[in-house]
């Protein structure tokens, strides 16, 4: 982690910038998705809520669990388990000057691995395609960590 | 994004710096608020929870679900689905070298959206109120995410 | 914060790599584990999981909910809820250039306390184990994010 300052400017921190942003903005989509099936399944999770459904129907019943909200919302709580270490350790990672068709690779294979997994979660497709698209994206950000923690290690 | 190595000193990462850490801790705030509700309506999730409560009722009953403990942890969920892109896509944003007035306007917008969609989760508001905190936030965001991945994109 | 290009490079920097990942990982070490409780107990999230089950028993009745995931998962949700906010408040600390010592006690206090507040959950240890270990965590982040707004305010 020797040239740290140099490393920020370089095309491995444009890239995490990059790859960072597209998989956030995905994550991010699954709040409007789990919106459109609550207003679509009429199932919401607050009683001031059931005024946003126009339907005239009562709106105690509207108060409800619905299978493919909760589908969405656990495909939404997967992305927050693993996406987010992957933005603070692929962070730590583009600084410590990986060569930048490394950094790539991983940002490239992390990225896709999410997205799958998410078509994978939400189709859903049956297992181990989401198994294995969680256990690619997991191996992506433990190998950053290994060269993290062996570049960078202050106990 | 090429005078990076210059910006992080600048006033627009100051800028981030604070309100990031504002609203990280009114984040923070929502688990002793989640406490402090398990122990006044007496609903705990774990059966050694109910140690901690000291009115002598039959611990079995005390582990149980109440509606107002489930509406904080809504509102803290809600929160870690949109305060942590915010975070993320923020520091980025701050590493584009924005104008420090723009950067502001989104910073502000942000953390007051989040204030006020958490006092209209919890106390509740009527909606659309909370919809619309949601998505001024949203767009806060979204508007950074497009600046960082127009400066830095890299794929 | 006004060498703070300097600092990147620093001790500091490099505790704060070190003890991210360290406390990331630990943080993802719960979905495996998850995974390994849905196994073994038998309670699956999604009709398409039950198919990982070699037992031959009824696939519906293995889409269910047991207690030990649910303690599992809540273990993993608190992590989400504090990791994070020391993930990032962490980050903006190291960057105010403060003394490699009293770092490095803020970093260890906060690792240690999360593994402790994991130990305390997953045994269950007796209360009031898990709300000192939680505490301690708490008080750590505070004090660095109080840091953080003392040295670099500006709203």
């Amino acid at each position: 982690m020797a040239e740290v300052v140099h490393m920020i400017d370089s095309e491995v921190f444009l890239a995490y910038s990059t790859y960072a942003t597209i998989v956030t903005l995905k994550m991010m989509l699954m709040s409007p998705f789990t919106s459109y099936f609550r207003l679509t399944r009429k199932a919401f999770a607050n009683m001031e809520d059931t005024s946003l459904d126009m339907s005239g129907e009562d709106k105690k019943k509207l108060v409800r669990v619905d299978p493919d909200v909760e589908r969405v919302r656990r495909c939404h709580q997967n992305d927050l388990e693993n996406v987010i270490p992957f933005l603070v350790i692929g962070l730590l990672y583009a600084l410590t000057g990986p060569p930048v068709s490394s950094a790539l690779l991983h940002f490239r294979v992390f990225v896709v691995s999410r997205i799958c997994h998410s078509v994978a979660y939400l189709l859903p497709l049956p297992q181990p395609s989401r198994a294995l698209c969680f256990g690619v994206g997991l191996m992506a950000t433990a190998s950053m960590a290994y060269r993290v923690l062996t570049t960078a290690l202050y106990l």
